[in-house]
């Protein structure tokens, strides 16, 4: 069964349901017991929403709804940094490609929903995109061996992991601050329920900004693929229903081209991932 | 009104309560509409939990039930690293003090409670202990001046903030994965209600290991004070009531003798704070 679901908001009020060309079949309604989709994805129900949407017709136009991000509350989100074999040269730092990922940590509310502005922060005008795959964690564990880790996703989205370039090297170590800024990046627009590997081993994904195409690779191309994120996260934290993995970005960031090209109000950055969707969002400045 | 308050469990039942020398007086039964301590904090309750508590025998004798983190979900742990003007030099990288503080993300699930053993996982043999104070947002915020932090803070409390060393050097930037071992690091015992700055400006904290001191510092002499803390985390981020800091660790952590001393199945580690408490656990090995 094919599908994608997502969460949205319709004057405040938040659902999650199925996603048409035309609008949204709320869900949520008929399913009390799951507040949300994480409570969804904890009782492995994305098919019962599914096949629940079969036939109906929608009831919220497109236009009259806000996307939020999928899953408003995850316990964790993992980002992976420098995973593509050119963006390590893009550091210039001499070393070799590392021998284990780089992770570091988003909060939800540095996320905003598909068709929703980043937000440009007072502190700053170095807002940079990053077009990602992520992954949405549906049976949990701990040392999930890699040969066993595509059994452990539910779901598939997109990422812009907007990050503002001069806080990410503000101290020693540590990106933190410059990946957690309020609404400076996206994810959606919705979820793609994960059935098949190949969902995921050879997929393009893009990033355009106004039109342009700025980044373009596949995810066979990861210095660490998804099953080895997944190893090794979960070699030292346990992964719970819901968490989700940001796996990468290619190369072509803003702050790589001389002089760098940061995002500025009014610029229209899409994500694409190939069999999952198109992420779009605008720029506004922090009022 | 003075008094702890905990989290903590009887055979799996959770609570929460006021710490007495002699037991815990249950409180979250009479208070269902808030059914944790964040709840607690979020509703600005914590002086009506004391006054409850007033009189009252205790509920739970002492070693009838086990500690549990003072706050089991909140929405964000920030720590501070590097921020005692020795632990800078002890990094050996010639680098001044820096212009801002390093901050990373640890999970909820990375800490245990208080007289709870730490987990030294199968991955790694250099666990090492880092004592901290810990603060609790009360009021929310972003954009919040230094001179007005200390009236966004609901409570203090204590934290070793237990490390895996190798790990936080696995990869380009980023101690992520060495800070986020389950269970690796602990909170508590209590949160000390906030009323007074002089609860934290020249507040002594030391930590031993079998009875040996070897952290020994005053929190006069962090490098970025936590009104500063507060300020520079709430110019990126929003802070909510439950947020913790976790503000940095003097000098004298196991990795900077030679060799170094990590810790090992039973020992016992102290984490004292001057008009805190005692935060003491001991340390088993994953099985």
């Amino acid at each position: 069964m094919n599908g994608k679901l997502a969460s949205y908001s319709v004057d405040g009020t938040h659902y999650y349901g199925a996603v048409r060309d035309d609008g949204m079949i709320a869900l949520s309604p008929d399913f009390p017991q799951w507040p949300d989709l994480r409570a969804v994805i904890e009782a492995g129900g994305l098919d019962r929403l599914l096949e629940a949407a079969e036939g109906r017709p929608i009831t919220h136009e497109a236009g009259t709804f806000d996307y939020e991000i999928p899953l408003a509350n995850p316990e964790k989100i993992i980002c992976v940094g420098v995973n593509f074999p050119d963006r390590n040269a893009e550091y210039k730092d001499g070393k070799d490609l590392p021998q284990n990922m780089s992770l570091f940590i988003r909060f939800p509310r540095s996320f905003t929903g598909h068709d929703r502005p980043l937000i440009r922060p007072k502190a700053s005008d170095k807002l940079d995109y990053e077009g990602e795959i992520a992954i949405v964690i549906g049976k949990g564990g701990r040392h999930i061996p890699q040969e066993q880790a595509y059994d452990h996703i539910a779901a598939i989205s997109l990422c812009n992991e907007g990050t503002l370039r001069d806080w990410v090297r503000h101290a020693k170590f540590n990106v933190t601050q410059g990946k957690n800024f309020d609404r400076s990046g996206a994810l959606g627009p919705w979820l793609v329920p994960f059935r098949d590997h190949a969902q995921l081993e050879d997929v393009r994904i893009t990033t355009r900004v106004n039109g342009e195409t700025r980044q373009d690779d596949r995810t066979s191309r990861m210095i660490f693929p998804i099953p080895r994120q997944i190893a090794y996260i979960s070699a030292f934290t346990t992964l719970v229903p819901g968490d989700i993995i940001v796996t990468g970005t290619p190369t072509g960031a803003g702050a790589r081209f001389d002089p760098p090209r940061y995002l500025k109000p009014g610029d229209v950055i899409e994500i694409e991932g190939e069999g999952i969707g198109l992420l779009r969002n605008t720029v506004e400045d922090e009022t």
